[in-house]
């Protein structure tokens, strides 16, 4: 098994028009500009942080197209695709194929309690159905579908496309199980914020995170001293960002992403109902975390 | 504060063709059919076991449209609602109030996770866009959304239409606390079945379910036992059903109920992908289970 | 499987003097008269509202034999076994027994997790050291062990003297599984407070509570409504006493009962360090919770 | 804030004489000498793996009496505190400090859960009896007590001798969160095995552990190379010793790392009833997983 790309996999958020409600398209490729110039090592549309949940069909196609457009082969384009129904699942993974995204990264969502060899069966289906990677990706928080190390591994070894793993849970002994199983033999990526620094410690290949809208820098390097094996840097650069990663995570990441791209000068809109926008007292906790981490100095990458 | 019905609520599913996937809308009114004849004292299309999850917009439409019109006012008709935004939750429910149904019932869900404003605000959208009664309706293990009695009291108290309750939590103290905070003032019913007894000891005025699909008696006879006061009676009527109850719910409604139709000479197909129907080893299971109940002397309503 | 009392059984404090921090014995013994006289069916001392597991063993056969001694044969007595050791366990329940305990309330406590193979030796060497009845008594809570209703049953039909169970995990759903394990043949007490009307609902035959030490006559007619099968009265006098019942167990039952009994005059000191007495803004809210109850008319017993 | 020492704590189990059931003094002794001539740190006796929770007075005394002497002031000795009562912890930290204990490790434990006010009097009881550092223990696990890091900085804080912190709680969350509260002021060992990595990456001090007894040199080679900043050595020490880890966890420790003593030819009988004897498959499996890490290179310390 191997992944294809590696590092920091930013998730740009879906901004929408203040007035109408609307997907804000000419935003989407502002953003996706803005970080790809500024250094991740792949991008990820239509994520969680991205509101791909929130989003009918026609915005969603639009979403990934314009994205995987305005990235232009610059950097790999994973499309998330998470859908309740295997059907719409799969017409999203071709459409992003076809659109030219790298990889899907498919996040099995539940109303309904899904058994193992539902998730399987759904694994399958839109592996046939296309020929791109697939990141298996395990966020019960939000999907309400927690797949256990053991599935995951069953999963990676018997469908073809999914080669890679993005674990959410924020649970460091699924990695360390995911390890175990696999002999080290399956690339893993961390979806945890707060867990970025141990994540690495226990093999991560890389952190899939939104905070690369706010703070580019910092991910990055959290990066370059874990890849060096620099403990003691990773570590100060790690604390120095967990207020802000703990933060964007406590709030909702589209909420507070999107609060924080408005005081970055970049206006994403608000979620879409009934999520609501950052209160003015988050706000004001946002700036001054933004604040206190622009004033240090900056984290000098290897 | 008061509730336009009480007693035996009754859930279709959504009978799906079996050769195409697409939904059956002759089985549809099938169904209302057999479950208005056979003696519910409500209909509620759409809810968790009619998939309303895995329905796209015009399928959703069409089983709304068909199942009010099938029942033809000869019972209340409460059409589910539950939709990751805001805006659809409000088309759907304007579009079932003009197609005549007697009040929906309002299920928030999530992907990312809502604070009690942000469901506040959605119920209270709601409420400003239709004229029929809102059932709040509280399912934490299938929406993702857990509404705390405070919450549900507070919705109820402030927003027009909201004048009933649905607890499906499946815990008791939930009910005490609706009851405690409102003096008694707040009509509930219970949707979790396991609890269908002491739901009715501790003050529900109805029970939603899926049971009469499949025994219809038993639920009615259920509730004119508690409404009698006769407890030595209801109990024993409560644990005759009860091993059907916990069954249904533990393989998931959709597929056991219509797993369980078929077995009673009605197809309705199997749920949509990524559900599985119920496998070989089930179906045997709910056989000598629908067997052992018929065996007993019919439960003899009052 | 019987058991050799049912109804309302009464657990005491064990009081302490407030100079000095001992054991106070007459008050024990005034205790004892004062739960005999106004009606209980039993007396259980040395329970989890006895602060059994802060007595020494000294301590602890004192108690135990001043409570069966006063009671006097009057009722049926239950004394209290929970010991880390299984050896300490059979010591304590030769002492009751000896003493002239009824019967032995049994919980195993843990510090490491015990397997159910552990806790089944437990009770078969309890069991095969005395003969009394043993109740088992489940309640993971205080604890933190957590025996499941299967786990349950196999002691109840494999262990001579273990004919009895109580349950306190305030999860109805155990009591319902209990029952179709054994098709109703084991006969069950309740011991979670706020679960008193539904436990009786499903079927338990009485109810272990610290409820008579400050208002005898509730849980009483909570039971005899029950027995007579009257639904409607019993939920009315079950929703009289539920803020109290839910304060005691919230507030932890040794501090709150002390609080109250002090309330009603009775004088018996507060738990043992690291226990606190209830703060003054608590004393204030059982007091007009027992006003409030006092105020009405009296449940009236059948 | 600073703590007296750090690395390697590791922890004695209390053997018993198989015949008799009773504490083998001799044993003790010469499990000191074993694990202090093997190259520990510091030595834990009668924490949770010394079964303390299982010993009576006269025994605990005794254990610590033999421990302490025979460590003999080679290696700093902390003696673990955990009793339901206040009054008998202080008399087992003023025991353990006239013994010659270099410190006491405090583990609140609770029948009735403790408030946050009642775990600090407990402390501050503590410390105003003795003269030796304390280090506050959480373990939720084991004693039924979860304190917050946010109770535990209150208690470091403002409680003279309580100067380290000991998170067993296994959730790497807790000890970022103590590092922010106190601006890493506060000194933290871990007690969680399979946490031991990530721990020392998130800056502890020290790891408390009974690997030692089976393992002495994977432990001792995981803290070189974490504190030389050695991540990617530190990776591979720590991958191949987490089967033992996670092992001797599930297993219990007590039950488990007597076995393991046994299988390394040092023989510590079994733990007390209702504590069984680790079974002949869990003894199978630990021999292997032992013969497996036996046969890699030596890890080779700094």
């Amino acid at each position: 098994m191997s992944a294809p790309f590696k590092g920091i996999i930013s998730y740009p958020v879906t901004p929408f028009d203040k007035a109408t409600g609307r997907v804000d398209l000419p935003a989407v490729r502002g953003l996706i500009d803005r970080l790809v110039e500024r250094g991740s090592h792949g991008i990820a549309p239509l994520g969680s942080t991205g509101e791909s949940a929130y989003l009918d069909d026609t915005e969603w196609d639009a979403v990934a197209e314009a994205s995987i457009q305005q990235v232009g082969k610059r950097l790999p384009v994973i499309v998330g695709i998470s859908d309740l129904t295997t059907r719409n699942a799969v017409r999203k993974a071709k459409f992003a194929e076809a659109a030219g995204a790298d990889a899907v990264m498919v996040l099995p969502v539940s109303y309904w309690k899904l058994s193992d060899d539902e998730i399987f069966r759904h694994y399958a289906t839109i592996s046939q159905a296309v020929g791109v990677p697939i990141m298996v990706y395990n966020n019960p928080a939000t999907s309400g579908v927690d797949m256990k190390p053991e599935l995951i591994v069953r999963i990676v070894k018997d469908i073809e496309n999914a080669t890679m793993v993005k674990e959410s849970s924020g649970d460091i002994q699924r990695m360390h199980t995911l390890r175990q199983l696999s002999d080290g033999g399956i690339p893993f990526f961390n979806g945890s914020n707060p867990l970025a620094l141990e994540a690495f410690a226990a093999g991560a290949i890389g952190w899939c995170t939104a905070a690369p809208n706010l703070i580019p820098d910092w991910p990055l390097a959290l990066y370059d001293t874990c890849t060096a094996g620099d403990l003691d840097r990773a570590r100060d650069v790690f604390y120095a960002q967990l207020p802000i990663l703990r933060f964007i995570l406590q709030g909702g990441l589209p909420t507070t992403i999107k609060a924080g791209l408005g005081l970055r000068g970049f206006e994403a809109g608000v979620p879409r109902a009934p999520l609501l926008g950052l209160g003015a007292e988050g706000v004001q906790t946002l700036q001054a975390l933004l604040k206190a981490i622009d004033a240090r100095p900056q984290p000098g990458r290897n």
